[in-house]
């Protein structure tokens, strides 16, 4: 079981590799993936990755509230579900898979929510998956790059994992994240990601996906920027600085040129 | 008749003094004020300042669409609509004062409006009238010093008679302001408002009135910035970091904070 | 100037035959028509017609809030317009001719509305406006039938100029149809439309027109029934079965069946 | 476990009798109970019937979309879940107990969805769920009263178990229910509930739960009378009528006349 996109941290797993490792080791386990917040917004490949059971929301890049949950399963996920004996109801696929052929739900389905997925994957369509990709790509290089102007690290190491998704920085050492973060709160009205686990008070998050464009990034970093010189945090300014070179210099034209 | 805030301009004009002025030369003209884009956006006394007649609209200061309009009168106003003899219907103030002593109008009301109007004065009421003045003066102010740090000038002179809703800037000569205006349309999605008249392709217009916040601004002055450079507007970069310490300087909390 | 449907009675007026007969005298008025609780819901022809000035509204028809109006001018109604001497500003067609020419208008539009007359134009086109004009004639049809079933008299006499948007109702004599129409709104929740001028007191109005079907007409003349034995108005029980039996017989498709 | 009422049969199950019979054999079964269709429509008292697991849905007397659930658990559920050796992750209740006490969810929650219902308790509480119960009764009631009217049967035998949420009524032999079902639905618009199991094709369900009122439920009575002509079910016409009179008979105050 795999994260494609950690939430928590913003680095991505490579799971075509991995798919690649587990034949390689000619394990019979079921590659199972979480893409909760990277579907929609982080090129993704269930079939052409050899995965097995694929798990989204419709939170994230689909740009609905939560309430929704996507299964992408393979064949050999569903012969072992048939073998399977762990208790199960709700979460059964057989039923599932049996009414969703008619168009209806072994349960009462979120029909609102149905309705804005119809009108989120048109809005998807209309830009295209791979310009809404470079789109989330772009704002992860230009935020990493006004992390690094104001002189913080980004979390993720590895820059073939970096997420397209979020972006987790580091906090210096003696500074608490988490009074940044309410303090960026309570005078920008801005809810920036908590750090999880061995990371609480240690990192804050930037998002950048889902229906987001260049200004909102702006306004976001200039928000950072002006947070961290309120709470003393050692860092230089000019972040903000780097981030609008980069969005300037490497241009994505909006719909209303392109079209 | 005078307009309170020059929408095409960012002046304002020192009612008060105009009255008393007025007073001095002891007219008896009927002193009628424009009051659309600055009513709940920048401070203003019908009564205090001896208005005769107040124009308001429901699109600027009270967030809601175009649709309603609102006219305070003095005594004096309705005495003299009363002898006026140009012929009207719609725009009489005798029919509409009377129903409305009812809770009526004398035509179909845009209801729907008026739904918006109730919840757009308890928003207001709720930050308050001063607090939401002080707002967009801050924001004026460093949208000013923006401009400054950009090496451009803002078209009103005189500091007294600054807007606090929007602010207009001067195109370097030879730079075509709204070729300008199309290229932040087309890479950002941001409309900046024209020059009108003889300021047509002179000068771009920043709005700051409304639902408006903080780190909206530092979005829209990024864009400003941004848009700058891919035009080659002669121009120093950092008219955005002076925004930002003017911001983090003169903070105001936000409504969480207070609360 | 002549109402097309007379809002206040349920009236039509025969406009073709009126163009015809100010034609036979030779005399050379313009013929303006008021379209407001017509167009979209009873059959209307501009320029088939020769009207000169045709004026409507969002808010019945076109199933809008109120707030859109629009005219349509014949050439000669043009050229009178520029003979004409009574002062205008905001009411000037010349200008907003030659701003609509370019997809603007002379002053702030209700932006808003235009998207919702965008997709009430979508629903009338998918309907598809014969079935429109059809399905309203049928609600009324069956409206007269309940009020023939009650006993009561339609106040339009004349077949010909049966209204398909609403109709009006007499109350008989020594019956207060305000008191009746209080009782209908207190018990049920639903607004007849009132009497006006010397009708005052003695119509009531039941409205069948913009985004209305079968059963939405159905509870409103339960409605009626109900309220007329409530306040013990002379009337035969029944009315209601009369229009069950004409809908039933005389069904129209709903979109479902016809999709 | 039981269902306190059944949506597929609009029968009550009187759950302090179970209650109790559970008691007086001095069974030590957890008693659980299933209110989707019933909280907030039906009078339910967890606590004073001694009920271990009570579940709810947002869908149904709250007036929401699907998407919320809700446990009432007691002290007894609680030790017991604790002893439970089945599996279990999103369903645990430890987790979740302990997050609501700061007021937050283990698992993302359904912002849009608490926003809601927030407006709905408020709805409940300004009628006061007392009125709500009576108006569900007496709209039950003039539903079973057109039933009869038509000479058909409701499927709930014992009036002490009749359900203010829903009528299940039984269609006469040789008559396909969902035929009936389909007739009603293509030319009114109106879906009407179908029969589940072995009451497959033999029922039709009329909801009145929620958000409704008496000429809803009219214009619903009259949408099925038509369909029952339509299809040449056998039965009385007058179904209707029989409604209205028990309706205005046993009238409810509105709010407008309360207020």
């Amino acid at each position: 079981m795999v994260v494609h996109n950690e939430t928590s941290t913003g680095a991505t797993s490579r799971i075509g590799d991995i798919r690649k490792a587990i034949d390689r080791a000619g394990h019979p386990a079921l590659f199972m993936v979480d893409t909760i917040s990277s579907l929609a917004s982080i090129d993704y490949r269930h079939a052409e990755w050899g995965v097995d059971v694929t798990v989204a929301g419709s939170q994230k890049g689909l740009m609905l509230p939560p309430g929704l949950s996507f299964n992408a399963v393979s064949d050999k996920a569903i012969a072992a579900s048939k073998q399977a004996r762990l208790p199960r109801a709700y979460w059964r696929w057989d039923e599932t898979i049996a009414m969703n052929r008619q168009g209806y739900f072994p349960s009462t389905p979120a029909t609102n929510l149905l309705y804005g997925l119809h009108e989120a994957l048109a809005m998807l369509r209309e830009e295209g998956l791979p310009a809404v990709f470079a789109r989330h790509q772009r704002h992860a290089e230009a935020t990493r790059r006004a992390v690094r102007g104001w002189g913080l690290e980004v979390l993720c190491r590895n820059p073939a994992e970096y997420s397209g998704s979020l972006t987790a920085v580091m906090m210096p050492a003696g500074h608490d994240a988490d009074a940044f973060r309410r303090e960026v709160l309570e005078r920008f009205d801005m809810s920036l990601g908590t750090g999880l686990g061995k990371l609480a008070g240690r990192v804050f998050r930037i998002g950048h996906l889902g229906h987001f464009n260049d200004l909102m990034l702006c306004g976001t970093l200039c928000g950072v920027e002006m947070g961290l010189a309120l709470r003393d945090v050692p860092h230089r300014q000019g972040g903000v600085g780097e981030a609008l070179a980069y969005l300037r210099e490497n241009g994505a034209l909006t719909a209303r040129r392109a079209a």
